[in-house]
């Protein structure tokens, strides 16, 4: 039979030492000198994940045998090709499919081969699909004498070679055949990777949308962030540029760009930060409600406990633009210009000095707060990268995001309320009736601080404390569970992702 | 016997297909059938702990029974609770006992199943006992007959549901018996977490406060942080602001938000950047004083050095602050009226150009070589975030850490004598005979700076490098080992943390 | 024979318990007590990383033997020495061989005791050794009998002590025995490290060099930064002070320390992050020209796109240091003197109003567009943190790489041609005949952006779609693999490396 263009591909051990290279062979290799305790694993596939795949067995003491799909398919040419499959499949009784699922077909020749050996199905779908069937339960289907094993697919061949240095070590595997996951396990454990077991084949379908998902836990804080910029934006636009327009001509159009934002950035951060503490009170009272801490909060609790951490960098990202819009104002040519004319009327009107000593002091008073607030919400920020928040013991941890963050809500309260000063009580703040919003804003977070505070209450404090250590006001017993964390990336109930309960 | 209310939970290792969910059983259920190759580990309690410990365990391939603890302790169902108790207790080897220490009494009637077993403490203090006993020690007064072990109790239940995506991996062990001991540590290995044998049961008391712990390697930067910024404050308000109220009645109150403020950071931020350096000279003083690395440094050197990561991040916060202070300045009203009114006096008295050279050059100089300074220290700070200081090696740490360092020490400096110009020969700067206190901070990090350079004289540098090679100036010997950390935040003397050496 | 002056340290697994000590015997201690499954560990030397290591092997469960080398080393007492050597090598197997490479002569006299037995060699240069032999490779010339094996030279002392919190886990072993290989990494694994196999002793030069790396792949991007730095700073210097000194004599030098700075950033900011996504566009284009995805890229082009995100760090670093020097233009004396003169002349010319729309649009355009950029910079910036980009699955990364990275260069460019505004074709901007620089760094990104549009035309897309999803144009196969990652600091090719192909 024809030998033409298909290839082995054998590692050594020794790939460390030189380079590898594949060889386009005209026969095909001898079987790989196997050394003790080196097990052969193959690989049907050459991709940049098959590459990478190899290279990593090999750095942990595996031998590769690796199927090179001859990448044109004629018709001639694929008794060799299936021959190629044979040799890679033959071998070894873990086989790695890395193909595309669109050329699993190629390996139907394999049927008796493959039969009664674990193929594990490392594809990726290329849009999320909630309705499956999956990839691995295709390659089921098309291999009934086979154990296929899903896996490996959330690891990018980039995590595959350097290592575990790069944190995601998590390799979530499902079969219906536990002793072909417990040898895939095995195989996990070897390569410095940590198998999670994630069930039956049918947990095939979430496994391969893991990758698939964008920011899901940022999608309603940060939408949220952006209505309520647009809503405040249309808000102060009525009042500080529409109105003088309307009532006297004057064109203000000019502080849409800056100004306008400036004013609009700090409310979006005031109303975020406040949402980060509103659903721990919610929850709080609820428990002192039911007197039980073993009763389920409602779904949208649940929900919004976890994302709470979005919520925060949302807001500290809205007050970090803040900052820096307000440090530029000084800078604008507008400002000079103001400033010149300003000169020009005080000099042609003889005022020799022109000081205000409360203007003066309110903007003292309200400047210095706010970096006081920009300044606790950075440390809240930095402590929440995931590196940071590790080396922090949990009472370290609850002390920071609690009591600091409370911190930092009253101090933006207060930033707002200096800079309202007395405004709020001037009619003529009350541009088309319309309140400022500085007025809008510091709502919310002035009543959470408020129930906050009543939970310092002796009697109220105890109950709660006794409630968390398990205490229960009836006889009533309900065990409620969460189903386990499918999503690495949304963070499940737990004591440590609830530190402001 | 009544069998009401009283329930044994089984997960199999299909947890990940389905929510988990606690079914309340009025009959005992049948043993779980076991698979080949998977324990059994029992747990006694249904928090959230016990719910994340019993998820980890059946996702790393064991089988889990859970006996769940009647909430309604009424002496008429008690024998019901033993049961349960039983049903857990009964078919595990290893035995985890996840109730808050005072329900642990409700055990005793277990005396007798226990004996033999591994009993696993997994609960934390409420605040730290340095007294003991430790709670381990007391469930081992109670079950004499079994083998307590204690752990776990670090790991928060979060860190177990993510498992070792989740940074902080050691789990802390001790016990009494070194077979119970290690047949946890092959669990802990199994579910991904790094044993760490911290000797006898005794070692517990301190693995029970290592969660309870405050930044206790922040303490004293924080601290001395702040007592360096009162005493700046006080001093900077006698010669800013009262002197002129004194003297001339002039009020300049109005400076203590910022102003004030804005002049005191950058001093504390000198100081303590300078007190990063200096423990290194001492290190290396003492080394070639002594002739020898083999012998130990004071303890508080030893601290101090341990420390000095701390010291930097408080530096450049307020350095980070002194910046933000300084750019709010022109922003102010004060300085708007201020420039109003010099801009009205130049016309009155015709001054056509105010231009003072000088002046210019002293704030352009000291400005940049201060943004400079404080984009040097931005890279010390990012470069000692947990996860990059990881990926450094030590070459490249060192070179951070102290060139850089040392470079970032003399920006400052600089800064502040470009700041202090001539002014310090400047009689009219003495108020009360203070001097100002650019000239107080700068006089630390020189002679830092000084000494520094002492170092790299060649015959200084070329004995430090043998010191540090291992050779010795006398014959006599003396062996020092520091106690193994316990405390896993604070670290440890090593090559490693002494990068300035 | 005289015993004086020598030791054997012996380290029970109590060790945690209470602080080592070092104890001077001057008898020869009995063996250790070995417990079941608790193997023996030899160390020869005494210094830091020795003591680390031992304190890692006991916390792992082993018994260690530690030899310490008599630091007095004269002819009289050399046999005692070799005893002590005796004592710790004649009980292990494995022995570490833990002493500075000028003393392994020392050890000569055990030739016979160490023949047969594994000696790791932990050794480290002190600089860069391209030529060889290796420390490891000395080691074996010594110890013929012996199996060297090469590794552990990468962990530091403080990382052997933490453990793997520490993020480096990766250990590097080669040998030219397998078996021995094997056995150290089966000890990894025990210390919880992870071994990763580099073949023969020969590659022992490059795992002794790795620690000794300064930022390889910073190199080129920061020299280039540098470069393009030095460039456009003369470039301005002569257009902007130059110029006006030797044509109307005005000395504008005041400018170079802040305001040259300032507008050579930009510049630089902008070429760097252009250069960030060229090489994806050329990789891009190579593939379509190509028709395949199988054949190599150029060397250079492969470099270049393995640093990229150092291109692009160093271009939000020069953005950043460019946002803090516009920040501080308003503070300097400069600016508050040339608006004081400026309100005179007004005063003077009795101008009421000086505004200049079109002045305050542009710069309230590019003022406000230019922090958008920044901010977006700032995300890439925070993403491309070690633990973060490990929080992110593959469709985030590239999502916030390409696309947002993509979003911010528009926008930097927005930026650039807003402050160019129509100055390009003001013949009085071209001092000495030279291009204002907004107009010379504006061309790369626009040609960029142009360039990647063109990417997105149905037609290529989806040809460009088809070969990376392993379709080839012809049947020609090229089968071409990388070396191996020897040098983790360096991302090796990979698709997770590639997020912008």
């Amino acid at each position: 039979m024809s030998l033409l263009f298909y290839s082995i591909l054998k590692y050594k051990t020794n790939i460390g030492s030189h380079p590898l290279n594949f060889t386009v062979s005209f026969t095909s290799n001898a079987l790989p000198d196997t050394e003790p305790g080196s097990p052969l694993v193959g690989i049907l596939g050459t991709g940049d994940f098959s590459r990478s795949l190899a290279r990593r067995l090999v750095a942990s003491g595996h031998q590769v045998v690796v199927g090179s799909r001859n990448p044109k398919r004629s018709a001639a040419l694929f008794p060799d090709e299936a021959e190629v499959w044979l040799e890679a499949a033959s071998q070894a009784d873990i086989v790695f499919v890395a193909l595309f699922p669109e050329h699993y077909s190629s390996l139907v020749e394999l049927k008796q081969v493959l039969g009664g050996r674990v193929l594990v199905d490392v594809s990726n779908g290329l849009c999320l699909n909630q309705d499956g069937p999956s990839n691995a339960e295709q390659l089921a289907d098309m291999f009934p004498e086979s154990h296929v094993v899903k896996g490996f697919n959330t690891i990018s061949a980039w995590a595959l070679q350097s290592g575990p240095r790069d944190g995601s070590r998590q390799v979530f595997l499902c079969s219906d055949s536990s002793v072909a996951k417990a040898s895939v396990s095995q195989l996990c454990r070897r390569m410095g990777f940590i198998p999670i077991d994630m069930g039956p084949l049918s947990a095939s379908l979430e496994i391969e949308n893991m990758p698939l998902y964008l920011f899901p836990s940022w999608k309603l804080p940060v939408l949220l962030s952006f209505a309520l910029f647009i809503f405040f934006y249309l808000y102060n636009f009525i009042r500080d540029v529409l109105h003088p327009y309307v009532t006297s001509g004057k064109s203000a159009f000019y502080k849409m760009p800056i100004e306008l934002v400036n004013v609009t950035l700090p409310c979006v951060a005031l109303v975020m930060l406040t949402l980060v503490y509103v659903p721990g009170l919610c929850a709080a009272f609820l428990q002192l409600w039911w007197g039980t801490k073993y009763k389920r909060f409602p779904d949208f609790l649940d929900k919004w406990l976890i994302q709470r951490k979005q919520f925060g960098l949302c807001s500290f990202l809205c007050a970090a633009l803040h900052m820096i819009y307000s440090l530029c104002l000084p800078m604008r040519k507008s400002a000079r210009f103001t400033m010149l004319n300003q000169a020009f009327k005080q000099v042609k009107n003889g005022i020799e000095d022109s000081w205000v000593s409360e203007d003066v002091w309110r903007m003292e008073l309200y400047v210095s707060v706010g970096i006081m607030a920009i300044g606790l919400l950075s440390l809240l920020a930095v402590t929440s990268l995931p590196s940071v928040a590790n080396t922090v013991n949990w009472r370290e941890f609850s002390f920071i995001q609690s009591s600091l963050g409370h911190c930092a809500l009253f101090m933006a309260t207060l930033h707002t309320c200096l800079f309202g000063w007395t405004r709020a009580f001037d009619a003529k703040q009350y541009h088309f009736y319309l309140p400022p919003t500085f007025l809008l804003v510091v709502i919310p977070p002035v009543s959470v601080l408020i129930f906050r505070s009543l939970l310092f209450l002796p009697c109220v404090a105890l109950k709660l404390r006794k409630i968390r250590r398990g205490w229960e006001k009836t006889r009533h017993i309900r065990f409620t569970l969460h189903s386990p964390s499918r999503r690495p990336l949304v963070e499940e109930f737990s004591p440590r992702s609830y530190p402001h309960l």
